[in-house]
């Protein structure tokens, strides 16, 4: 069997999580909580259960899922999707991105990425037969930003889609309006579409907004809005999300959707749905976990890394060049076998070899844990 | 934007569920039970919700989950698949399918269909690039039945695949080793892989085997066997299945299922290891539906509609050439609004049109919902 996807092993989130069982070390590699998530959405979910929930859920969603989903985005960005036609409840936000690239990019399109970014874009990409243009970030002493000026240079009459993220994974760089009006300068008048994967829409820090491109009119009126329930209520194993994007795109990513998981999980979505009619379940989720970014940033303020900035995700990236000189992926591994703290290499989110001396940990986890992995990290 | 898929609307399931919720019709349409799944099932959900089991599943599914599915492969079909290369968890039937497709065909292969199939499996071929060559079943007095010779005919140096489906839908035939042989006579020798979907296999009738390819060495040697839990256990929104194959196939398959979904829900696969445990809790499963097969019969037997043979599957296919000559679409319409039974049109099955004046009836329903149905029908 010839493969089609030569360049690609196994996502090094698997990797690094069976490395960190192996070793005993703190998992601070892929992101996941490590606490549990409301008990009453397990309520909810066991209700649903038990009262029969559990036949196909209509393929594109359960409706009142939609519907709180719709609120929601008008409540917070001003933006009136209709629940109807222009959201699609997905099998996690992975899903939502493969989908949408599935039913958008012909053999042969062209798509921007930006670097470092989520390693599904490019094999997805590939998988559609278009072809992945990355555009590298800018890091510097400051942290990570985009060159917009790079991305209008990369575009061309093939360019099909571009694909954003933000708050980012994994450099917990945020987009500002800015950001998003340069987005816009690019694509006004061409026929460029936009995919923005949002899964940490509510982590974003020290009161800032989050730049949804759903704000955006002219953003909006050609993206696919990707976002994860999972990430959102500390629940990334039920692995439901959802695309929002104006009906005639919508129209053509359930095109492809009914045909790669046709619905998704109907007890999860019926218990997310009731678990949202709490008002705003995700209001508290900024403090909460800017206090745990908080903690285990003036943790490592004692050890000898040197921190980036993190505005958003729950992710925090830290520089290792005055410990060690090992590639990034060798220092992870370093990290995790010899001082039992498990983190991502920044490596691993670039095509082509790309060594920054920086290692991203997550901090979506219980106090303990993170004083548990600063005591270790201290001692590096 | 451009389809990718310029001929597909909405599948038949999703509109003609729609049309019976609009016309207050017995929903005998989409293939799901109207009746609970084993409580215990639910209760082992709910422990492993409760147990803080709702983050990332391993990529490939819980370790638990695949030796059970290698044990029942191993029991069933005397196959001997290694649970931890050669079996996947996927979100569902459709999504194994379209992974299994995605990973293998490459642009401009041929895969031979072997029609009427499940709607999915040509958009998704369409999708990898590959090229869908349909071949019609043989349909007569006696049925429908497979015309290997046609098959073997439509073999080409592009041919990559071939998909079959035992027990099959929509018609409810079965393979028996025969066909197996015959199939394995045009494959043996060649690279053409086999895509085998076999979610009906535990719903065979009157003590016939499940020719599972599986149990072929020639062809499990090259296949994609995929399975369903949401038809095996009556929770079909649940949206979890399995993928079992050779370890050089499933490590492609793996490749795509990571970027596709990553993972699927932790909970429920909990849930149905634990269920797994209560010995072979499939065993009942034929004699169960076939009570339903025979009093489903035995009621049309009463009608004006002529039956087909129903060896396999929860689907009983009809002729209504005595009744009506409107087109298998519009007569199934007219069912649904007018008699208030929902039938889905053979037509849907295939990828030109070819009316055979035949629709599908699905008995996975409560006794009450058959008799209800039947004492419709009888109207007609
Ligand atoms: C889908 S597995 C990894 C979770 C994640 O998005 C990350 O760790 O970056
Ligand atoms: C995935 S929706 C339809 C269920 C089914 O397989 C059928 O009715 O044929």
């Amino acid at each position: 069997l010839q493969s089609r996807l030569p360049a690609v092993g196994t996502t090094v989130f698997t990797l690094m999580s069976a490395l960190a069982a192996e070793h005993g070390a703190v998992n601070l590699g892929q992101g996941f909580p490590d606490f549990d998530c409301d008990p009453r959405l397990l309520d909810a979910v066991d209700a649903a259960m038990r009262a029969g929930h559990n036949q196909y859920a209509p393929m594109t969603g359960l409706p009142v899922l939609r519907e709180a989903i719709a609120a929601k985005l008008a409540a917070l960005y001003g933006h009136a999707y209709d629940a109807a036609t222009e959201i699609t409840i997905t099998a996690g936000a992975t899903q939502g991105i493969i989908t949408a690239i599935l039913c958008a990019v012909h053999p042969g399109d062209e798509v921007i990425v930006i670097e470092p970014c989520y390693d599904s874009y490019q094999p997805s990409i590939t998988l559609a037969g278009g072809v992945p243009v990355p555009v590298a970030m800018r890091v510097d002493a400051g942290g990570y930003s985009v060159p917009w000026d790079a991305v209008a240079a990369a575009v061309t009459p093939r360019t099909r889609m571009i694909v954003v993220n933000t708050p980012h994974n994994p450099t917990g760089t945020i987009l500002r309006r800015a950001d998003l009006d340069a987005l816009a300068a690019i694509v006004d008048g061409t026929d460029i579409l936009i995919l923005s994967d949002e899964v940490y829409e509510h982590m974003v820090y020290d009161g800032q907004p989050h730049a949804s491109v759903s704000r955006h009119p002219v953003l909006a009126a050609r993206a696919f809005v990707v976002s994860s329930f999972g990430k959102t209520y500390h629940v990334t194993g039920w692995k439901v999300g959802y695309v929002a994007a104006p009906a005639p795109l919508m129209a053509e990513f359930r095109k492809v959707h009914q045909y790669n998981v046709f619905s998704v999980n109907t007890p999860m979505q019926a218990g997310l749905a009731a678990f949202m009619r709490d008002p705003a379940p995700w209001r508290d989720l900024p403090a909460f976990y800017q206090r745990k970014r908080d903690l285990f940033r003036a943790g490592l303020a004692n050890t000898r890394f040197t921190l980036l900035p993190a505005d958003g995700t729950y992710f925090q990236c830290v520089r290792y060049d005055g410990i060690s000189d090992l590639s990034e992926s060798e220092f992870a591994q370093w990290l995790t076998r010899e001082i039992k703290v498990a983190a991502i290499p920044v490596s691993a989110f670039y095509s082509k070899p790309t060594e920054s001396g920086i290692v991203r940990f997550c901090f979506a986890k219980k106090d303990e844990t993170l004083n548990g992995a600063l005591e270790r990290l201290a001692t590096v």
